[in-house]
C-alpha cells in the first residue's frame, strides 16, 4: 500500500510534531499546519503518545484545531476518543458532519456517548440524535444531513444565489428540488446548474430517472445500487416522499471496505470486530467459539479414525497419509467455497450460473483429484514400497477432492438458503465436513483392501 | 445482496424481453425501453440465449441500441463480446467512454482486439490506443479522457457557456483550469462554479490544495488517496504538468472491489482470474499448482508421522487425535494470518502496531491453546479412558495453537518483506507449516511419554 519513501515522509512528519510538542514551538507548528494537509497531520498526530497529543492540542492554531479533531474523529476514532475528555470530544464532533459524528458515537459505550452529547451545542446534538435512531448499516444510518436543496419553482439564477450560502467543506454533486411540503421532486446535477442560463427554471434541468432510497435500505444493497448505476449521490426519502438526507459515494467506499473485511474475517472463522477490540481476552472471545466448533468436528474425525483402528494397527503406514487426505480435501474445498462466496457477494450468482458452476466444480474436482491422486499414489508407492497402498491413497484422494469441491460449492448456497451468511460456511464447517468424509473414504477403502496391504 | 422481490422483478423483465424476441414484438419492446433503466435491461439481456439476443438487437430502437451495447460492454463484457461479431462490438465500444472501451479490449485476445479497433471510427480508436499503452492497474490505465477543462484566464460566465457544450452522459464534479500549453493550473468544484457571479475570474474559485497523480501510480495507492481525502475525482498529469486525463470515484469503486476479490482468492489458494475463465481445465490450471504445494507439505507431515510410527504402533489411540491437532492448528493459524493480511491491505499495519499485534497474538495463542487443550485433554481422557493420553493431547494442543498463531502472524509479514503478496501466505504455506510443527510437538510428546501411555 505505502512505499518506503512515503513511510519516511510520514516518520519525519511524526518526528517534527513530536519535536514541536517537546519544545513548545508554536511557530514551527503553525508553519507545519499551513503547509500540510490536515488528513496527513491527523495521521501523524494519531500515532503520538498521549502526552505529546495533549501538549499539541494546546499549541495548535485555534482556527485549525476543529479540523484536526474532525479528521481524528473520522479516521482514528477509538485510539483518540478512548482517552480524550468529553469536552474535547464534543468540540471535535461538533466540527464533523452530523452523520460522521453519529457513526462515531454509535461505536462508544452508552455513558460516554450521553456525556459527549450533553457537552455539544443543542442543535448539533439534536441532529445526531435523529441519525442515531437508524441502524448503522442502513441508508438512514449512513446518510448525511448536509445536502443542498432549493424550491422547485426557482429559476437557475435564484438557485445559484441561494446555494452560494450553503457551500461548505463537503463537495456536493446534486441539487435537490423540493416542493413547499419539503417533498423531493427533482435532482439536478451541479454541472448542469453551472452551465444553464440564469433564467431557465431549475425544474427543467432535473434528471429524468433518479433513484431515491428509503432509510431502512440495507447498506449492501445501497452499495450495489451505486455500482450498478455509477452514482455519486442519492437522496433518502420517507414513505411520503419527504427528503430526509443524502448518501454520497464516499459512504459507499466505506461500506465496500467494511463488507469485504467482514467477509474475509468470517471466512477465517473470526469477526471483523477484531479490528476494533484491543485486549487479548476480547480477541479470544471472538475466535474461541469457532475453534470449539472446529474442535467438535475434529473429535468426530478422530472417532472415525478410532473406528478403523484395526486397519491402522495392521498397516501403520496408513496413518502417514491421514494429514495428506485432510489437508488436500481442506484446501480443495476452500478453493471451491471461496469462488461461490465471492460470486454471491458480487451479486453474480444467478440461478442459471449456480447450476453451471456446480457442474463445472464437479469436473474440476475430478481433474484435480485425478492429478493429485496419481501423484500421491506414486509417492506412497515410492515411500512405503507397496503398490497397493499407493492405489488406496490415490483412489481415496480422488474421492476426497471430488467430495470436497462439491461440499465447498453447495454448503455456502445451502447456508444462504437457510438465511445464514454464506461466508461463515467457508471456514470450519466445510473443512470439518470434508475431513470426516475424506477420512471415511480413505480408511474405509484401506479396510476393504486390507488383505492386499498386509 | 438481492432480495426475493428483486429477483422476481428481474425474472419478469427477462421473460418479457424473451417474449419480445420470440414474437418479434417491436412495439412492446419500445415500451419497455422507454420505461426501464438501460442498466436493468442490459442485465436481463445478458442472461438471455444467443438467439434471443440477436433477434432483440435487430428489434431494438436504433437511437437506444448504442446505450444498451455500452452497458453490456461495461458490466457483462465477456459473455457477450465472446460471441458478438466485430462490427457489433465496435459499435458498442464507440458508444462507451474511451477508458471503459480500453479496459474491455485489454481483456480480449490480440486478434479480435485488432479487428474491433479497425472497425471503429478513427478518432475513437486513436484515443483507445493511447490508453492501452498504460498498464491496466495504474492511474493511466484507469483514467478517463472525458474531462471538462477551460482556459484559466476565463471568467465564470464564459466558462459556464463553454462547458455547456461538453456536458454529456457522464456526470462531472471538477472543472480543470489549464494554461495555453494545456498544463493543469487549477481545479474548480462544479458547485462553486454553479454558485459564483458571472464576472468572477475562474482562477479565483480554484481549490487551494488539490492532488494530481502521475499515470504510473499503482491503483491501490490511488484508491487509498481517494479514501484518505474523500475525493470525487483527481486529474492525471505528466512530468511537465500536462493534463492527461481524470480518475473518477466510480473507477475507485471498481478498484476496491477487484482488490478485495484478489485478496480473498489468494487467501483461498487460487486466483481472481477464476471470475473470468469458464472451462474446467482453466480452473484446474489456476488451482492445481497450489494444491501441489500443499501436497508437498502434506507428504512432509506424513513423513513426520512415519518417523513416529513406533509410538503409533504401541499406542494406536494416538492416531485418532492427529486430525484434531492439524485442524485446530490450521484454523488458529488462519485466524491470525487473516487479521494481519487484512490490516496490511487496509494500510493499518504501522511498525508500532505490528509489534503490539504480535505480542497480543502470543497471548491470544496461549489463551486459545489453554482452553482448547483443557477441553480436548478431558475429551481424550473420557474417550480413550487414559488420563496420560489426555495430558499428551492437551499439552500438544497448547503448543500447536501457540505456534500456529505466531506463524500465522509472522509469515505474512515475512512474505511482505521479501516482496511476495502477503495474502498468498494465508493459504497453504501457513497450514502446511502448522501441520508439520503441530504433529512434531504431538507425536514427539507421545514418544517421550510413551512408557506412561502403555
Amino acid at each position: 500500500m505505502t512505499n518506503p519513501e512515503q513511510n519516511n515522509i510520514e516518520e519525519t512528519r511524526r518526528g517534527t510534531l513530536s519535536a514541536c510538542a517537546r519544545d513548545g514551538d508554536r511557530r514551527r507548528l503553525v508553519g507545519l499546519v499551513e503547509a500540510e494537509h490536515t488528513a496527513d497531520l491527523a495521521k501523524a498526530f494519531a500515532h503520538l503518545g498521549a502526552d505529546d497529543q495533549e501538549r499539541l492540542i494546546e499549541l495548535w492554531p485555534t482556527e485549525a484545531v476543529g479540523e484536526l479533531l474532525g479528521e481524528l474523529a473520522e479516521h482514528y476514532s477509538r485510539d483518540f476518543f478512548d482517552r480524550a475528555d468529553h469536552r474535547l470530544a464534543a468540540r471535535a464532533l461538533a466540527v464533523l458532519p452530523a452523520d460522521e459524528a453519529a457513526d462515531l458515537l454509535d461505536d462508544l459505550e452508552e455513558d460516554p456517548r450521553r456525556a459527549i452529547l450533553r457537552a455539544m451545542p443543542k442543535d448539533s446534538a439534536a441532529e445526531i440524535d435523529e441519525l442515531l435512531a437508524y441502524p448503522e448499516d442502513t441508508a438512514g444510518g449512513r446518510m448525511s444531513l448536509d445536502f443542498v436543496s432549493v424550491d422547485v419553482d426557482l429559476d437557475v439564477g435564484r438557485a445559484q444565489d441561494q446555494i452560494q450560502r450553503s457551500i461548505g467543506e463537503e463537495q456536493h454533486t446534486n441539487l435537490y428540488l423540493t416542493d413547499p411540503q419539503a417533498r423531493l421532486c427533482g435532482v439536478v446535477h451541479m454541472e448542469r446548474l453551472a452551465s444553464a442560463p440564469r433564467n431557465t427554471p431549475v425544474a427543467r434541468l432535473g434528471e429524468e430517472d433518479y433513484p431515491a432510497v428509503r432509510p431502512e435500505l440495507d447498506q449492501e444493497e445501497l452499495a450495489a445500487l451505486f455500482q450498478r448505476y455509477d452514482l455519486l449521490a442519492v437522496p433518502v426519502t420517507d414513505s411520503d416522499g419527504l427528503l430526509l438526507g443524502e448518501i454520497t459515494v464516499d459512504d459507499v467506499l466505506d461500506v465496500l471496505r467494511e463488507e469485504a473485511t467482514e467477509d474475509i474475517f468470517k471466512m477465517a472463522a473470526t469477526s471483523d470486530e477484531e479490528l476494533e477490540v484491543k485486549s487479548a481476552f476480547s480477541v479470544v472471545r471472538l475466535r474461541l467459539p469457532w475453534l470449539l466448533i472446529c474442535l467438535g468436528g475434529a473429535l468426530l474425525s478422530g472417532t472415525i479414525i478410532g473406528l478403523f483402528s484395526y486397519a491402522l494397527e495392521q498397516v501403520i503406514a496408513l496413518a502417514s497419509f491421514i494429514p495428506v487426505i485432510t489437508a488436500m480435501g481442506g484446501n480443495a474445498g476452500l478453493q471451491s467455497s471461496t469462488v461461490v462466496v465471492r460470486n454471491l457477494a458480487l451479486g453474480r450468482a444467478e440461478p442459471r450460473n449456480i447450476l453451471r458452476t456446480a457442474l463445472r466444480e464437479l469436473r474440476v474436482g475430478l481433474l484435480l483429484g485425478a492429478f493429485s491422486g496419481l501423484i500421491v499414489g506414486l509417492a506412497a508407492w515410492a515411500i512405503v514400497g507397496q503398490p497397493m497402498l499407493g492405489l488406496v491413497v490415490g483412489l481415496a484422494m480422488i474421492g476426497a477432492i471430488m467430495v470436497a469441491t462439491v461440499v465447498g460449492t453447495y454448503m455456502p448456497l445451502l447456508f444462504k438458503r437457510i438465511g445464514v451468511d454464506p461466508a461463515v460456511a467457508s471456514g470450519p464447517f466445510i473443512t470439518t465436513a470434508n475431513d470426516m468424509i475424506g477420512l471415511t473414504i480413505y480408511l474405509g477403502l484401506g479396510m476393504l483392501m486390507l488383505e492386499w496391504l498386509l
